[in-house]
């Protein structure tokens, strides 16, 4: 089955967007009733996370932390400037699995998927696949 | 096939539960002999990891070192006062894949995988779903 | 189908190596169109990453923030003294998943898949496993 492909734009330096609508719609397509999505990333500033999206204070403290821990004033190597993002794509990660059981999204009570936008704002896209099993 | 469920009930406030052997047992009773293992946390303050479980003290120190990337003291903008848990969350990951073979989980010989509780004691699911192929 | 096993020797301590190519001959070798094709690391010390491979400063840079991040003078308790390579390794994650469309694997335009080693050097091996779908 095919890939879809989640097309967004994020209007901030760092910002979660909340994805989980939308990657709920490209499962719907799908019609596949068990199996596994996929939400796969293929930006290198870029990264997938899945936390809670009741409150979006959550998203804002996990960034919040991210800064601190990875400082954008910090000196790195690469010219472009944009390394913490980079470092930050890499501890977050580029993928993330999800069950699907009778044509539903398997998520937590609590959970959300999020885009992580480590170096906007830009024109992002995220790949959702789904494998029937 | 239907993702089956482990239930257990964590102890501390931050501690990394040894949950090999119940992964394995879920993906014995599939018969599947060859294919893919999702252990899949539906919880946001809490996560998959895989590591040295040879010796205890592995853990513990992964545990320290997320305490000193986040310490619980800092200030952070969710209400709850748990962001520290959920921000180790989204670091360490909710899910993980593993190859199955010949029915046998493949491990490195040193692998085991661990349930991070980092916002406990509480009472956790975490899903085990595998997929033929 | 069987997994394949990329084999590799890490010359320093701290490294990221870029093994897209072998992960894609490996995926040509097994003539599957479209499915999901698992990037699996066995040892504890070392991790999986996607991220920039066009310039190899990127890489450099997110070993340089790993080793801020986790010090190796930091005291752990773990006797044998590779616990900040251990603590990466469950940062950083010993599983990628990638999207196979085509029979071609579906990257970024500036994405590679690296091997992090944290704990060098040493004989390491990488598992490529493929399912249909």
């Amino acid at each position: 089955m095919i890939a879809s492909k989640i097309s967004l734009t994020t209007r901030m330096r760092s910002e979660l967007i909340d994805i989980t609508d939308r990657v709920r719609g490209a499962v719907d397509q799908t019609k596949v009733k068990d199996g596994i999505c996929y939400v796969v990333m293929p930006h290198t500033t870029a990264a997938i996370t899945v936390n809670e999206n009741a409150d979006p204070s959550v998203g804002r403290d996990v960034l919040k932390a991210m800064d601190r821990l990875i400082p954008w004033d910090t000196i790195f190597e690469h010219a472009e400037g944009n390394s913490p993002a980079h470092i930050k794509a890499s501890i977050v990660g580029s993928d993330k699995a999800f069950i699907i059981e009778n044509g539903i999204l398997k998520l937590g009570q609590w959970q959300g998927i999020f885009l992580c936008e480590f170096d906007g704002p830009r024109q992002r896209d995220v790949f959702v696949k789904v494998i029937e099993g």
